[in-house]
């Protein structure tokens, strides 16, 4: 964590100094903003959390709801979403008081006796080690509160406006083209109207999203006929596996078995079956009591003993993605200014854990895009990326989630084996685990002719962290938890051999007029404020000499002019990043997308295909008035 | 973490229910308390936390100063704290703020140009691997806020008392034998006094204090002849290891260097060489200035460009030691009343960053005690220990100073060879690393008879946790780490091959009259209220069945009675914890203080001697009136 560059700081240095809009934010909700967030889920409230790293840009959340919210219906964390609470800050903290899912355990009948259920497999939850981050379960509710924190410590002081409602929206010309009617749903006033208006509006409200209907986008797909009932409960049982997650297989049909974070609560989601198609929703008046006795008569020999109900409910699994994920029909022109994320986007079943995770990475997508064009530093046409970009993903989503729901509604007998399950968990943990995402090909994401120099960092793939040593301080560190969601670019360039290569490289990114750096960012900013620049280098920290390091990897910042130690690493000894992520001895050029998405990799030598990448979804800034 | 066992918790799990005292505690301080705290400072505000883990407890804090401090002068945080801050539950979030100390490097003049300093040796800052925990720099005031987090949401909600200064004491009879003069040193009523009794009074007020001067006990020791100037910056210089620990020998004296949390911040102790005896001070009113400038003559080839002071002194180097730290007189009888931590007890040199921490040891063995005390579970004579164990410490830390202020006072000239003090350092790592502590035997500390049983868990010393896997959910975890500052003791049974020994003991634990458990807990609390017993099995996780571990290390919680299942553990297959602590294979049992100090190791067949060695310091829960 790097702070006191600006003079010492003697309170929490997560709270960063108010600035810009953040200074004297408004209360209420003025009648102009720059982006209006629908709805304080996942999504929109990653989103508020991102935005509120822009101080020059006006972002407001309005939440229907007229407080905080006290218990969601999400709690699957996958590795990816710890990744990028790690950017946000609290990973750490909110690892510590989550779940962690380590293995996954199998149960099916006993050939003995088939009213009996045994252990048929026990499962690694990350048998490919994929990430140094856990697979974590903890309510949705302290998600939203850590991305609360973040949004109101940072610099735009974002919090959101509870209590109103979205009604519709008209998008016409001007600078503020989206003229948006709310309704209050709290407080003396409730029931009134108000008329805001704002340059983008991104719909985070949820599956019966009102702002997707506002831009007649279709959410299609379909229902299945089989239902199952879910329920957070606290119990005694005898059932040896209850704090591990667990698949059960039996006579009576599957429990999906998902242990809470605190110790004693656990999710079941219990099968009640096909429902006839005349059945008109009548399944979802099952009562709490027969879903427990249906557990029961699943888990066999063993007893379920519920002393207390944190929440429970009874669905049918849906699966329904939207045609496009903006305001600009298909096939035609323009830029987007209305965005719908998350369960707008795409809905499906709750048992393999995705729905908030894929929410966040929408989020997480769009916030930077907004971010960037909000401060003209790129081009409008940057947004039609998102919708691009995230479609494909909920597809994908979609497909994945059909397979493993089928599977946990088959009967024993349908499988082929009792490790059929099991086998498939393993096999596709990439999946769930969020890192499948592979972008394709476009403004932001090169094509990947020079793949070879860095094999273990796909182009359009998150990237990879990997241990390192920090040169300045010799302290072991994992090379991509130094990236914050905060918004800029991020260049890693891995030394050659010698690093004559490197340094020939550094000088042209310091000083030529085509650099990137040169170009874009602003003669008044610090020197990495639009691309945060690192070095590694291949041999033991004490070999580099800090006096041979180009000057920028040090960057002089802040009033003090002071230089930046952090941006330079070295492989390490006992676990060789070059090695590791299969990185050209004779160095590479990794370019990663503010929301940690791998852009582009490319030789030290070829400076021209850096300048054109940059130079299609940059735009130079505007000469500072003297 | 865990939580949820009372209902569910929508909230930060991290704020405990308030209970007891802490249950509309007054804000204005009361005329009768059970224990006053005099100073805020690190002893202070951990004693605070500690006794806000007991409810039924009325704790004050008073606190001279109107507020938070913002900066202080103490930084250096030993591995014991962090270790320390971990019971405490915050020590993942200040080490991500904290500076980490990875390595330590020495520089001494350039023999082919002595006015040059050359870089003559890098150490390892943990040669041994002796924690799993850092060595971290930060300052004070965020260690102080971090307590006073604790202690504002654990149960009893102790805030400190702010605008009030000790004034003097009195020892009388009575059921609040204390009573204390305070005068306000802020608001309207500054200068007022006022009269509050007090059942136990305890002196963190510093090198000065009144506390001490209270109950006649006498800080003896000296002050060298040698003065340094110290100071926290923001510079830019050339110097190449300004983000590293460094001792910095020079024909213009020495530099001890302390890069700081944040990035930029560093500390620099320069030597202003020996003092005249006629000096009278003087040397205390050497300008900033005249510090900077002998600091850029010690780094002779370098340049140190100061561009902001944080915070600057100047002093002169003193050991002293408190000859008793309580009110009761070296050889009297009786039980204490009051006593004094941290710097009341003992006064030295800044450089080997150990003052900040041995404060805090000391308010970690006091605290317990009292709280064991005021809730009837221990003896008055328990309180006696306290001066007993800390005093040697005290007396240790000041020989340990002693010699590594002298030598970092000494002449290039002077040593033996350049690397003299490098090889002091790694020596004697353990010391300032806050482990080499190692109480002897006394009521609360058993002989180490059985010590062969467990050659990792020297008796007197502080538990070293290793890591395990936790049987009922799989997870990897420190088999330490689960221990939080409650105040319970923890005893840690260590099964033999095929748990046969293990059953027996655990079954008399949980029934026989004469164990522990049974004895000393009160038949209305949790079965694990007062001791935390946990188990450890040889065997990989996957092998020990549920069904046949012992209940006594699956104990029922809260009003549901609902299984805790986080006691239980099994060695790692990678990561023997029976090898890596020397365990023997016929099992053995490893009682735990609430400090963390390892009390006694036993065999399980030796339940006689378990018994007594707690009736020796425990008392029998009164019955609660029908």
């Amino acid at each position: 964590m790097q702070f006191h560059h600006h003079g010492y700081v003697s309170t929490d240095p997560r709270v960063q100094p108010a600035a810009g809009t953040g200074i004297d934010r408004p209360a209420e909700l003025p009648d102009e903003m720059d982006v209006l967030i629908v709805g304080s889920g996942p999504a929109g409230m990653l989103l508020a959390a991102q935005l509120a790293q822009y101080p020059s840009v006006t972002t407001r959340l309005v939440e229907r709801r007229p407080e905080r919210l006290a218990i969601g219906q999400a709690d699957g964390i996958q590795a990816r979403s710890v990744e990028t609470f790690q950017a946000f800050g609290f990973a750490e903290r909110i690892t510590a008081e989550a779940y962690r899912i380590s293995e996954m355990n199998f149960w099916a009948p006993d050939a003995a006796d088939r009213s009996r259920i045994v252990r048929t497999a026990r499962a690694d939850d990350d048998p490919h080690g994929i990430s140094e981050f856990p697979h974590l379960i903890v309510n949705q509710a302290r998600v939203l509160d850590y991305f609360a924190e973040v949004a109101a410590t940072a610099p735009a002081r974002i919090s959101p406006d509870y209590g109103w409602e979205f009604v519709s929206l008209e998008v016409g010309e001007g600078e503020y083209p989206v003229t948006v009617t709310l309704v209050r749903t709290d407080g003396p006033d409730a029931g009134q109207e108000r008329m805001v208006r704002a340059r983008y509006v991104v719909g985070c409200d949820g599956a019966r999203s009102r702002v997707r209907q506002a831009i007649g986008r279709t959410h299609i797909g379909d229902q299945s006929r089989h239902a199952w009932g879910v329920m957070d409960v606290l119990a005694v049982t005898d059932f040896p596996d209850i704090r591990i997650k667990c698949a059960i297989q039996s006579e009576h049909g599957s429990i999906l078995l998902i242990p809470r974070e605190g110790g004693h609560l656990f999710r079941m989601y219990v099968d009640l079956g096909e429902v006839p198609e005349d059945d008109n929703g009548k399944v979802r008046t099952t009562p709490l009591e027969a879903i427990i006795a249906k557990a029961n008569d699943i888990l066999g020999q063993y007893t379920l003993d519920v002393k207390d109900v944190a929440w429970w409910s009874v669905y049918e699994v849906g699966h329904r993605v939207t045609d496009k994920f903006d305001d600009i029909d298909p096939g035609a022109d323009g830029t987007p200014h209305v965005f719908i994320c998350g369960d707008a986007c795409h809905t499906h079943s709750a048992k393999a854990g995705q729905g908030m995770n894929v929410s966040m990475q929408d989020g997480f997508n769009l916030g930077w895009k907004l971010g960037s064009v909000l401060t003209g530093r790129a081009p409008e046409a940057l947004l039609s990326t998102y919708s691009a970009e995230r479609r494909e993903i909920a597809q994908n989503l979609i497909d994945f989630d059909k397979e493993w729901s089928s599977l946990m509604a088959k009967k024993p007998e349908e499988f082929d084996s009792p490790e059929e399950l099991a086998e498939f968990y393993t096999a596709t943990a990439e999946f769930p685990a969020g890192f499948m995402t592979q972008y394709r090909p476009s403004m932001i994401v090169g094509e990947a002719t020079h793949q070879a120099l860095a094999t273990g960092f796909p182009v359009g793939k998150r990237f990879t962290s990997a241990p390192v040593v920090r040169i300045g301080d010799a302290v072991p560190a994992h090379l991509g938890h130094h990236a914050r969601a905060d918004g800029r670019w991020r260049i890693y360039a891995f030394a050659d051999r010698d690093a004559s290569a490197l340094r020939e490289w550094a000088d042209w990114l310091a000083t030529a007029s085509a650099s990137p750096v040169v170009r874009f960012t602003p003669a008044e900013a610090d020197l990495d404020a639009v691309f945060d620049v690192k070095v590694v280098y291949q041999q033991d920290h004490s070999e580099v000499e800090m006096a041979d390091i180009p000057a920028v990897f040090l960057p002089r910042v802040g009033p003090f002019g002071l230089i930046d130690y952090e941006k330079i690493y070295a492989a390490r000894g006992d676990d060789d990043i070059f090695e590791r992520r299969g990185i050209d001895r004779d160095g590479a050029v990794v370019v990663v997308r503010p929301d940690q998405y791998v852009a582009h990799v490319l030789p030290l030598s070829d400076r021209q295909e850096l300048a054109d990448f940059f130079a299609q979804h940059m735009v130079e800034p505007a000469a500072v008035p003297a």
